[in-house]
């Protein structure tokens, strides 16, 4: 049976109580909101982990990738959002993937996007199920749901033959905020602006039955659902300290973190030198213009326990500093002894996951598995 | 044949011409300089990169993965320098690459860490071959060349009969600066601690053969590395925008570039949104504190030609904003329709290429060729 102990560093390590725990937290919560769940995969590009949100309860999934959609289905899951603007090139894919079998749907925000999948699917004799994205924030991309735009989309799609599936919103700008009140105001403006794209869209005779909203933090802070059908999210799953400062997890519910060792010291800088750099952290400086900057993430004891002061405070490729947010520790030699084992907990999780190609999952009786994860495009 | 036309977005383009004359440029001043040259492959991690450098006059490389190490090994080179200190937990896995034949070379800077070594090859019957790490500029890790702690583990690695086979050092700071001076000033300093802390070892009566030197910046600034037995470099094989704020090459040297497409528009704004978002071109964000911030990476038309005054201003995980750096493009739609080309080049190509799991290498008759290359620990 493998153990933390026959780890090699650096190493991301996923909490499975923790992780469990995250999933339940989320479902129960949509169950009691009404909404179907849709998890974003992007976030751990695992199968174990996506199972663990099916068997919860989820009903199909989020991809931010083609090879997501094609990963995932190849482990059997058929229903499929690709929640990125499609661009005709990508299209040969898409088909292929839906003629497998795959029930794939992809966005547009543009007449221009909207004719040319309606071009390509008269040629290919496929009606592409499409959604509309809604701009709720401002913060990306997605039409307004006033104007003409969204509705001359509707009708591009839909009279050029393609399935008119319903709306969809990120309201991606609610990584921004920490006051409970602008976030539920947030959550609530995602919703209402979403449901209203919609009512316009059936409205003007055009089929919208699925209304897709979602982000972590709106999904912990909204009230009530009204006219929402379902509801995607994707970091809650391992937490992280940037959701941490927003205000929706604590740092006891972040389930992914770094396993590394102490190769050296600079004691007279107060330094511990880890094997845990940017490449095992990734370069995510999130918590940088947040209320609590953690450098690259907060130290913790081998066994998870974060040590209260002490940051990962700066990183080159395969090395970390460790020291004091504040001060100078000159004891930090005899404090974490060369091999010293600590665990990293991340600014970003899907940031930090992507850098390592499996996951080490600490399962309740200590046992380890390797988690299989995958990534390019 | 394959073509730049028929490659799905992102992906990570390499220009084989430029990267031959960077590589050439680096042999050729090493040449001139009177020193081998190591070139460090973290940057790449690829075999048909690593090849060509050895092909120009390249000498060994450095790794700073024992992966990395196994990976090259097993490509058919043996001469390895382990550039990130040594720590106990790992010498199991230099021991087997040892006895398969791999001439891989470890370094430590402390008497702690050198007395872990020396413990454990005895009781293994192995005889380490172990450089000592000195601290040039104060960046990371390393000894002073002045004081006790550099005789003392270089003592502690001889009495317990391992191979002291040198010092090594890196100059990190050298991409803080851009001014010719003060980077000539650095390799200078660089280059005599180093030569200082061999000489220190030579007179206590240990043995010092090799004084290994090296970073990008000091590597083409030094006036001359008397002392000096070897150099090592890594991103000057595709260099990147922090290197040309450095001021060590041009944006016309720039070898790695992030090839995307236009998936739709917010003009209002002046955003195009492009399918290369943080996950294709890293959360780096190395040109934010230099003389010229390129936020995510300088766009350039498809054929690789810059667009002044287009940057990839912003990300998220799949998605990416082109945008003016000054001032806003209410014509960006019809400048960048949906389903253009373009391609960004890169804040840190080191970061970047880690983000992909192949290259697409652009050759000089326009056939693309796909470059494996590797990642994880």
């Amino acid at each position: 049976m493998t153990q933390l102990c026959d780890l090699d560093t650096p190493a991301a390590l996923v909490d499975t109580g923790r992780l469990q725990r995250n999933i339940d937290r989320m479902q129960q919560r949509m169950n009691a909101l009404g909404v179907k769940f849709r998890p974003h995969v992007k976030t751990s590009k695992c199968v174990n982990v996506v199972q663990a949100q099916l068997a919860a309860g989820a009903q199909g999934i989020t991809v931010s990738t083609l090879k997501e959609a094609e990963q995932f289905f190849a482990a059997g899951i058929t229903d499929i959002l690709y929640a990125v603007g499609i661009v005709p090139g990508k299209l040969p894919q898409v088909l292929a993937l839906r003629r497998h079998g795959c029930d794939l749907k992809i966005i547009t925000d543009s007449v221009a996007g909207a004719q040319a999948i309606a071009a390509f699917g008269q040629t290919h004799g496929e009606s592409f199920e499409v959604w509309i994205e809604v701009d709720v924030d401002g913060h990306r991309s997605g039409i307004p749901p006033e104007g003409e735009a969204l509705l001359l989309v509707g009708s591009a799609l839909q009279e050029g033959g393609m399935r008119l599936g319903g709306v969809m919103a990120h309201a991606g700008s609610s990584y921004d905020f920490d006051d409970p009140v602008v976030l539920r105001n947030l959550a609530e403006q995602e919703r209402e602006r979403s449901v209203r794209a919609a009512e316009r869209l059936r409205q003007a005779g055009l089929s919208c039955p699925m209304v897709s909203v979602g982000s972590t933090p709106t999904a912990l802070s909204a009230e009530h659902l009204q006219g929402v059908t379902e509801f995607r999210a994707g970091v809650y799953a391992f937490f992280d300290l940037v959701m941490h400062n927003v205000g929706v997890c604590t740092m006891q519910d972040i389930a992914l973190s770094v396993l590394t060792t102490v190769i050296g010291h600079q004691e007279d800088k107060g330094w511990a030198i880890v094997d845990a750099g940017w490449m095992a952290m990734s370069r995510d400086r999130g918590t940088q213009k947040q209320k609590r900057d953690f450098g690259y993430g907060q130290v913790c004891n081998e066994a998870g326990e974060p040590i209260p002061g002490y940051l990962l405070g700066s990183t080159n490729q395969e090395h970390g500093i460790v020291c004091l947010a504040e001060g100078t520790d000159h004891n930090i030699a005899a404090r974490f002894p060369i091999g010293t084992r600590l665990r990293i907990l991340p600014n970003h999780a899907c940031a930090t996951a992507a850098q390592h190609p499996q996951y080490q999952a600490i399962l309740p009786n200590g046992e380890v598995q390797a988690w299989p994860r995958f990534y390019g495009w």
